[in-house]
């Protein structure tokens, strides 16, 4: 099969949407906006022996996780998914029917949250690599950002932390479930936005630790941890700090505000609360939190991990 | 300079626009698209090994090269670029000067074409691998596509063919230049849109051979070439017909239409007539042209090149 073939059966295994103007097959995708829509836009890239194992991930699994990453980003805004864009480069090993496996679980994940594919790039490359574009959209001026949270504010996180690090130790089971194949809490992210009062949110991608200094240092505030974690059965609170990838909806609420024990289906946990002081800190028992979450660029010699 | 020092420096560089909410620093860039504002998505890859050298590509040319070869796709469907989102992934020798460098290349284009940088994604790999997301606009329903090509209709190519391919040859010279600093035609792209009666038009990245062939394919008919190519000096017909990464336009106009013999700058050449029969054939003096032209997975032992 060459090129062209595979970009053909990939177009015809795409869906179509009402402001989709025009899908694969063009220089460009046409995409019809709605009145009174914002976009949002985000990008992630899925590397072999970086963000995944060949040993360990099936190619639909690398196909789930690749959209999966841009649709938690997406739900951390409180947005609702409307199309993505796919680039993958593929060694000689990877036929293209490894190419179709990983396309049927993007479609899988795609048909799930109403996700249209709308257009990509293939190339030949030495490892597998993946780049997905997710567009959302949000009613305008209510997206949920990072850059709102204010001391006295609460803190909390959806769902349990460290399943995901502990599935990837464990090689087994439904934390490894989990690990393999995250969802994205778009339907979370909307409840988020429509019904309580959120300051500031975002997804958990690299680490509680590293994830909420980053919001603290998008808001200037700094924040204390309880210490009472919502923790994944046999997840270790190392685990549930520093472990990234568990895809949770980390989210501030102004301290008036008394959030349902769960929402969208997904259990709400208060973890601490919003202070004033350096940018970025953050404190568990008094003590300042290394930033120990993953950074690609101070950790390159970190063994190949699903991340 | 770790991750969240580099993603800091770019943010500051990155320009701002009048539609643009957000941009780089939270979990998605927001826009606000414009009333009757149609929006284009087009994203490219760009690897090391396959669509550049690092002995002949200095940083700043692959940044510039990234997103080139997407605003090129903006400029075939006769749109105004809008902004772009950039991922890369950097092997363990290239420092973050590298990237610092890269992006410079990047943001000169992107001052030079008023595109602005929104977001992306930075990882480790074991080659440097590039993907540019580019989002441009037109009018309602004006969007130059490949489809609507019909018989009888002339076929043009703006400026000169075979020059990046000679580039590539010859690795010194205005030619090397050309190739290593493609110029995306955007404002030929708006004018054929506002000014001509273009009925299908694409870039050309991959050889006149193959990408003639597919707007042939996607308007279901087929061309005739006149032999008498507009030849970049010294560039062979075989550099300007299956030579890619020439990044200009190739259109067909109604045969009632009488072009100039340039537009914004860039002449215009009649090169063939579209005419009927099967879809996708492209005949030179006669006889049928093979498709030369680059596939990734047809040619996957071709040595590595610049495209």
């Amino acid at each position: 099969m060459n090129e062209l073939e595979l970009v053909e059966r990939i177009r015809r295994r795409a869906a179509k949407a009402r402001n989709l103007v025009l899908g694969i097959g063009d220089d460009c995708a046409i995409y019809q906006p709605a009145a009174g829509e914002q976009l949002l836009f985000t990008t992630d890239l899925l590397i072999e022996g970086v963000h995944f194992l060949r040993e360990t991930h099936q190619p639909s699994d690398c196909g789930w996780k690749a959209l999966a990453r841009g649709l938690s980003d997406i739900a951390a805004m409180g947005g609702r998914p409307r199309f993505c864009l796919t680039s993958l480069a593929l060694p000689g090993w990877a036929t293209t029917r490894w190419a179709e496996r990983f396309y049927d679980g993007l479609f899988e994940l795609a048909r799930l949250q109403k996700t249209v594919l709308v257009g990509g790039d293939l190339a030949r490359a030495e490892t597998i690599v993946c780049d997905v574009v997710v567009c959302g959209s949000v009613p305008e001026g209510q997206a949920l950002r990072r850059d709102g949270a204010r001391p006295g504010d609460a803190i909390y996180v959806s769902g349990l932390l460290g399943g995901s690090a502990l599935g990837l130790a464990q090689r087994r089971g439904p934390a490894f479930r989990r690990h393999l194949r995250p969802e994205p809490r778009l339907k979370l992210g909307i409840a988020l936005r429509e019904k309580l009062k959120v300051t500031a949110a975002m997804d958990l991608s690299d680490g509680l630790s590293l994830d909420l200094h980053r919001l603290c240092v998008a808001s200037g505030v700094a924040a204390e941890l309880d210490g009472d974690l919502p923790l994944w059965p046999g997840a270790t609170l190392d685990q549930a700090l520093h472990g990234g990838e568990d895809y949770e909806l980390l989210f501030t609420l102004s301290s008036s505000t008394r959030p349902p024990r769960q929402l969208a289906g997904v259990p709400l946990t208060r973890i601490g609360t919003i202070v004033g002081g350096r940018p970025g800190v953050v404190r568990l028992g008094g003590r300042e939190l290394p930033l120990a979450g993953f950074d690609h660029f101070r950790n390159p010699q970190k063994p190949a991990a699903g991340r």
